[in-house]
């Protein structure tokens, strides 16, 4: 069966293009990854590779006997490349190097410039370029020349490469032959500076007038284009990132890798909760007198981590949006908190009502059920209050509000509400 | 200072698209945003509103009165009003449709025909269409009628409006004028049923080797196309209703929406895990005995609950992205549950001996440390494969894992955990 298989997927490969290919190999375990991934036609495996995540990627990596990484090094460009160092040992990358073109290292070496937050890194380098002084037919020769590399604008420069107009590939149609292509060009349309944030740069060309921007070096000089395309893959990545960094996980996470490379980088989230959910237990501890009196109230204790955690959770998630679109600013915060502090209080309210009648008909105590509903208001309020604050402050500290938000707003709810809850019964009870 | 906001925010009109427009109105509270709105130009006015989500965009309608109203609904074409409709009462659509023209109102019932997960109904109907018979000099002059409205491909069809190939438009220079269309054009691209889903749509556009890609009816006439960018708000759309969904709240959820109406809509959210919390608490309850006797087991609980918890978030995670991607099938399942647990058992162990020691020394008790041990250990394996195991089931009764998995697998977390912990110290101590 394992024949029939590979026949099936090599008819696939026909059909499928490389990304498909590339996903369907990350859903494999390892062994058989590999297995299918050297079934692949040469043309094909090293795109496939580009296309796969990271982890998955360096897994197939791994396998190569020498001279087969040497092949599959050899035929990377400039652009795969940089999609592959940013995750290999240094010396494959050197190794790399030692085999391309020239003109990809040196292509290499100008993406290299700018960090993997900064879109030049990124930038596509095949483009057409045309000296501003020239006519309509000229450009049309240029076209002809490479008339298979579509590219839907122009970009006019100067004979220093400066940057000076964009021209719509398609104005070239019916304009006449002798008409200067500046005449037709959009002196407008600004360039993006080399060092802009990727999302920046994809909500940009997201909003575009035309369907690829030029993109420019500190000089001013043209050194690549951001196509919807490229905007499109950005956006996606940044929000897989985001939805992964929710539970500790890395974008680049492997279905299967090694268990345990997995369980060593899960093992730090693992830890890093821990130390939130001994804060709670301190405090639990704090309170073991009127537990032992009355053991409703470890009985109970879930209820009230909970609500003040998933009421929290929503606040965060909404500000963690908000400010992933530049929506929180100084001149709002204070409206963003009535307003969470608002909906906290009602719903503080309504749960503390339903939880405190519950609980009190369970165990048949109006005091347990007032205890609770105290506490249930103060956490529900707390948490709204936090959800605001606590992605604020993480940002100002340079930390992901979108990784750390989370285990910091559990420890403050878990805190306050067995301190609400506990602390209340004891001075109610003992 | 209103004044002068006002001045900055006209100033900055001029500058910003109609999206960036649209997001620091949702990032007004209401009263301002409504103001804000008053000051756009009547041209831009309407565009903004279609780039608001949902939600704030009915905020500002709400607001308006009826002449107003009358007003923007006769500025609307077909693509807003699909856009809008979605979220409108029926009696605004219907007013809207009274107001505009008939033409816009073909367009609108041909969108209407598919329902909101069906690329049919986002269609762009815009395009440039050609019969298949003409020849180059025609496609000239048909580009030269609407110059304004770049499209990177021509659709190429016969006299029914059957679809039959697609002209990438640069392909127009440099072509004789004598030549037929169709010579340049490639019938080898397939067009897209419109009742493809969303996302599918959008991954074979990202992929494509065109900017635009034809869509057809069942009868395979072409009813519209998807573009690139297209493709990119489907995208982040699908992606932000992933991320809101986490905690229970939609994509169009506003920042300042009446507190009351989001105190409702959060309620909800609140009730479904207050059940799950319901469920950890009769759990402890059932042990009531052995945590009067041994208050330490009241303290450790949300250490117990926690970590099975995060991990059985991570898996969970993982799998959501997983299944998105369609990298989830009956072939990987065994070896993706083998690998799951391999990793929940690793970490199940090191983080028993951890926690076991530190709870031993923390209450000078081995048995305590060695109840705990065992109770994080059933719990993180336990974690891992119930993690594996209900995105599965919820996806088979069509349950989105997105929204519910995480509430299910905290109530199976707590249970196992808070059952193993509490009965092995009920069978060891009492």
């Amino acid at each position: 069966p394992l024949e029939q298989q590979d026949a099936l997927f090599n008819l696939a490969e026909k059909e499928l293009d490389d990304g498909a290919i590339a996903l369907i190999l990350e859903s494999q375990p390892i062994e058989k990854r590999i297995h299918l991934w050297r079934s692949l036609s040469l043309n094909h495996s090293v795109d496939v590779l580009t296309e796969m995540r990271s982890d998955a990627r360096y897994s197939i990596i791994q396998s190569l006997s020498s001279i087969e990484l040497d092949l599959v090094l050899s035929r990377l460009d400039n652009a795969d490349l940089i999609e592959w160092a940013d995750y290999l040992p240094d010396e494959i990358v050197q190794k790399a190097l030692s085999l391309i073109d020239e003109q990809e290292i040196e292509l290499y070496d100008q993406a290299n410039e700018y960090n993997d937050e900064e879109i030049g890194r990124y930038a596509e380098r095949k483009m057409w370029v045309l000296a501003k002084s020239l006519r309509v037919r000229h450009a049309l020769r240029l076209i002809s020349r490479d008339p298979s590399n579509t590219q839907p604008t122009i970009y006019l420069v100067d004979k220093h490469g400066t940057y000076y107009a964009t021209l719509a590939t398609h104005k070239l149609l019916n304009a006449p032959l002798d008409a200067p292509v500046l005449s037709l060009a959009d002196q407008e349309q600004p360039a993006l500076q080399a060092d802009l944030g990727l999302l920046e740069a994809s909500e940009l060309i997201e909003h575009a007038e035309y369907d690829c921007l030029p993109i420019v070096n500190e000089h001013n000089r043209l050194i690549g284009q951001i196509s919807v395309r490229l905007g499109m893959s950005i956006i996606r990545e940044e929000y897989e990132t985001t939805l992964m960094a929710r539970a500790g996980l890395s974008e680049s996470e492997d279905l299967f890798a090694p268990v345990i490379d997995s369980a060593k980088k899960r093992a730090v989230w693992l830890g890093i909760n821990l130390v939130t959910a001994i804060f709670a237990s301190i405090t639990i501890g704090l309170f073991e007198d009127v537990i032992s009196e009355v053991v409703a109230l470890a009985v109970l204790m879930p209820i009230v981590a909970s609500m003040g955690g998933i009421a929290g959770s929503q606040t965060l998630t909404l500000m963690i949006r908000a400010m992933a679109l530049n929506q929180v600013s100084a001149g709002n915060l204070i409206s963003l908190i009535k307003n969470e502090c608002g909906i906290g209080a009602l719903n503080g309210l309504l749960w503390a009502l339903v939880i405190g009648l519950l609980a009190g008909l369970w165990f048949q105590s109006p005091m347990i059920g007032a205890i609770i509903a105290l506490a249930i208001c103060i956490n529900i309020i707390t948490a709204a209050l936090f959800g605001v604050l606590i992605p604020m402050v993480l940002d100002k500290l340079k930390l992901d509000p979108a990784l750390a938000g989370s285990v910091v707003l559990t420890t403050v709810t878990d805190v306050v509400g067995f301190f609400a809850f506990l602390g209340t019964a004891t001075m109610l009870i003992l």
